[in-house]
């Protein structure tokens, strides 16, 4: 059996992440941990993201995965430094795979981000990009309708043209940066609408693909990457409700989905429930 | 004094890679060393270029460089492993960054290739683009005219039109990939030369681009990056002419090279002298 790769998120939009994972890195085996049950991470405290996930990591630590990927924004901002002091294997996040690419795309400097309400309030992102570049501009806005109507499924036509265009209007009326982050996972579904509301001038980075290039650095640098020639059987669990998790990854993925497992995860009862 | 990065080149090509470095990480500090009395490294002898590289190393290895970048096709595909394990500072070459980036790029998994001919005989493109994706499938082609062409001062008008239009033309035949890696620390100065003649639907990737990102991930990953506000002063050497390298790099970077040290380098004479 291939040591897998753990990959974790709030829910079904870390699945873009770990689509990118399996297109860049196809002879690993990836085990997916969608938290839908206690989705949207976005609005939640600090204190509740740091323990939902560590529940998440010591579950798919218990499956001797080799590295683990936070393929969620708002879990990132909160918990990759402790995840990386804490843990024996390699952890990366989203925010700086993100971060390094709009710095080597960016000529201006002045870079956009855009992302939950969590996310954006951390200030994860102008603080990883102005800790490689204190010279950077950041402008960020939180994008609250993106991540619910991204999980309806409305990726396309005159309503989801006029969510983003009333939503970037902020940032499109700013117009300086030559660069936009997308910095959350729900976000790369609606890339296309998001460049045509933007304008050709903007290169827009989607934090995925940025992840699975640096997950695949990583790998081989620790000379961790998978040599067999047996075809990876990946993983997927999910938290909350099996059916309607298999219907979204399916029409996000080009071959079908087969959910493995439910997962109950032991949580304290937050205010949430 | 700010721990610096060495950048070992075998001439003046891999100052198109410290440029990418000093603007993806403007807080860090580079020395460089060209080995310019004995380049090009291409047509050398495995042999002959792992000497030359260990005598580049050594030289640096007493400045107490932090990290080392072999910004050299040709010695990154001789050495670059070896390094690895025998130094205790991370060392990252220019082939690996340039794989990954156009493993995330590309959509058809044609990937191209060019560069000098020890780089595309070693075959360490395709071998570092199949030991993460073996379905991928690989042209490359070297192309000796363009680092004596480069070396000149030669990077536009109607000869350096001429000489990459009769270089690239078996690979043009082929027409069947969708993304470009320029295997060569020279060839990012006739990129749009290579672009135009390619077409606007091939994606060239630049190496030394791809390098500074992973550069910059590798240090933040070893929690090593430069935080004082320190301006930093880079250091340029040359086992070569002073004033040839000058002239060279002056007109490749926006502000004056200051070279700061001639270095000699004690080397067995080989048959090239």
């Amino acid at each position: 059996m291939k040591q897998p790769i753990g990959v974790i998120d709030s829910g079904v939009g870390g699945l873009t992440v770990a689509r990118e994972l399996m297109r860049q890195l196809p002879k690993e085996r990836f085990l997916y941990l969608g938290d839908t049950e206690r989705c949207p991470y976005g609005p939640r405290s600090e204190d509740e993201v740091r323990a939902f996930t560590w529940q998440m990591v010591n579950h798919l630590l218990e499956k001797n995965i080799k590295m683990l990927v936070i393929a969620c924004n708002t879990a990132t901002a909160y918990t990759l430094s402790e995840l990386q002091e804490q843990l024996s294997i390699p952890v990366i996040g989203v925010i700086e795979p993100g971060a390094r690419a709009a710095i080597k795309v960016s000529q201006n400097k002045r870079i956009g981000v855009i992302g939950t309400e969590g996310t954006i309030q951390s200030e994860a992102y102008p603080e990883a990009l102005k800790a490689i570049d204190p010279t950077i501009r950041v402008n960020d806005l939180s994008c609250p309708p993106f991540v619910p109507m991204v999980e309806e499924g409305i990726l396309s036509g005159p309503v989801a043209e006029g969510v983003v265009k009333r939503t970037l209007a902020p940032l499109k009326e700013m117009n300086h940066i030559d660069t936009l982050i997308l910095g959350c996972t729900h976000y790369p579904l609606i890339k296309q609408l998001v460049q045509e509301e933007m304008g050709d001038h903007i290169q827009v980075i989607s934090s995925g693909e940025e992840t699975a290039r640096e997950a695949s650095l990583i790998l081989a640098y620790h000379r961790a990457l998978d040599t067999s020639d047996e075809e990876p059987v990946h993983e997927f669990y999910t938290t909350g409700d099996i059916e309607k998790f298999r219907v979204v990854a399916n029409s996000w993925f080009e071959d079908p989905v087969k959910i493995l497992e439910l997962v109950k995860i032991e949580h304290t009862k937050s205010s949430a429930y």
